[in-house]
């Protein structure tokens, strides 16, 4: 899923991600809560209407941004109180409001609300069973039918912790089961321990599982492996407002002065629309000069390419050349 | 023509000029002689196929620039040396090097180089006197026989200087002849009165006619009146970029706290990717959340809205209906 923080995935138009091959984008409670506020968009029709999305959308819940981005945040088995990171205003996040907002949002998919903790912190356990109770009562304030709900499993690092989440989550009604609580400062063995021991846990349980906030072309191999079946993850666009393009042969920085007099284009593979129109050495003048169509025309190739991985992952998984697709991706993007 | 100063017409694809139905470009020779060079566009295969813009190109000759963007300006009669402001680096223009460039460039109309001054400055005739001499030598240095070359009448706001002028440069062998030096502080009486004695001057000359810089909506109705053919402006996308949209009804400030719950399009009549998909709401939003596709999607509206105008303008010169279009033009864009 490409991540539209705020109603847009950045720079992209809808018009972008079809062409890109998108099938569900992500959009944020948080961000959307405090800005235009979710009761905003419900007057306006909904998130799909408002930012011309008409295929499915995931909203998260709000619980990542809350841990991660507010200030001034108190949190109690009810729910957590925090100041906006916009303008200071106070606000509250309970399960019931969470699932309140996605609801006036109208997303297709709503997560359960959660509390984030280091995974090295003292309240891991704390954290992960006030999540089970927070994941009961969204379920209970799911608020419309229209709506799939996601539970989270949580537990940071620690194997018991996970196989007691995974459990737990598993047990409730929801449509899906999201991995949370990874990618934010783990080793990549200890994600991998970490998704092995989720895995075995929900054993053959036929609903979606989703890692939340994941990750590198790499990374999505390890969890691939492991029965994860939908990622987001704001890397593609947020590199490629830096310059930094993925392509079969490894990542390719934009503004690197060899590629002003480079003909070609970033991936001769690829048929986005920079690769189509627009040389290297376009795109290298277009950084160098501080356009507007740089993170663009990059965030088109990053957007695209990623999408055209997942295809090329699905169809790995049918007809067996898995492993061979996820070692050449690995060691081109190792270097 | 849409500007693109830097070989982009700032956040738009060619794709959205040719959706926008742009006919043809301008780009600036100053910017691109000092990044990323002329040499180097040259040898990527010139300024269409560098850009990606297969429609035709008009390239100015750098004069404009060097006379009120370059630093430490020196001119003598065989040219005009200054140093970059990009990096204070030292550069040399002379008509001969102007067509140089622009022949390496490969557009498809290239101008002649000209010396540009304030039109209350008391070295007015000076300047026009050796705009002459370099028109000459512009024509004399034409580089490539697929380009044509048009000359610029100067002379300030001083009819007699402007009537000598439109006589000199069009008693050369140029394609096209322009009108420079107005809108730089004139009144709007004063570039009329000076379009009308260059109208005058040239009769019944056949030649296009393109008046530099200009304009607003309303300045092209003043200008058009009096048989200017070709403009440019880099209004519609500078405005854009700030929130400003242009509508049937006028100015409209995507700013404006009143547009967050309005669910319409910027302008109910135009048919561009933003008023076809978007609210003026999801506008106000982008602006209000700095995201990139805010610019983005008003300059898709302001250029396709303003090439749309051009085409009403053209019908209504065929059908008799010029005035009353001038008019509700200039009552609207009065407010």
């Amino acid at each position: 899923m490409p991540v539209g923080t705020q109603a847009t995935v950045k720079a992209l138009t809808p018009g972008d991600l079809r062409s890109a091959g998108a099938q569900v984008i992500l959009a944020n409670t948080y961000h959307l809560n405090l800005r235009p506020t979710a009761e905003r968009i419900a007057r306006l029709g909904g998130v799909h209407r408002f930012m011309g999305w008409d295929g499915p959308i995931l909203t998260d819940s709000g619980g990542f941004q809350v841990f991660s981005l507010a200030h001034l945040r108190r949190v109690d088995d009810d729910g957590a109180t925090f100041t906006s990171h916009l303008d200071g205003s106070r606000h509250r996040l309970t399960p019931e409001r969470a699932m309140e907002i996605q609801a006036l949002l109208g997303s297709d998919v709503a997560m359960a609300f959660d509390q984030l903790v280091d995974p090295r912190a003292p309240d891991v356990r704390d954290a992960m069973e006030r999540t089970h109770r927070w994941a009961e009562r969204s379920l209970r304030a799911r608020g419309r039918p229209d709506q799939a709900v996601f539970g989270i499993v949580q537990g940071g690092v620690d194997p018991e912790l996970r196989r007691e989440s995974a459990a737990a989550i598993s047990g409730l009604e929801f449509e899906g089961i999201a991995v949370g609580g990874l990618s934010v400062g783990e080793s990549k063995a200890e994600m991998a321990a970490t998704l092995d021991v989720v895995a075995e846990t929900l054993g053959d349980d036929p609903r979606p599982r989703y890692l939340m906030g994941v990750g590198s072309p790499a990374d999505i191999f390890t969890a691939v492996e492991r029965g994860i079946d939908l990622f987001d993850c704001v890397l593609p666009t947020r590199v490629a407002r830096t310059g930094q393009v993925w392509t079969d042969a490894g990542r390719l920085n934009l503004r690197n002065s060899a590629l002003q007099d480079d003909p070609g284009p970033i991936d001769p593979a690829c048929a986005c629309e920079a690769c189509r129109n627009h040389s290297r050495a376009y795109l290298a003048h277009l950084f160098r000069a501080g356009e507007m169509l740089a993170p663009r025309l990059a965030s088109v190739h990053n957007v695209t390419w990623m999408l055209e991985l997942m295809r090329r992952l699905r169809s790995s998984l049918n007809d067996g050349t898995f492993v061979e697709l996820r070692d050449r991706v690995g060691a081109t993007f190792a270097r």
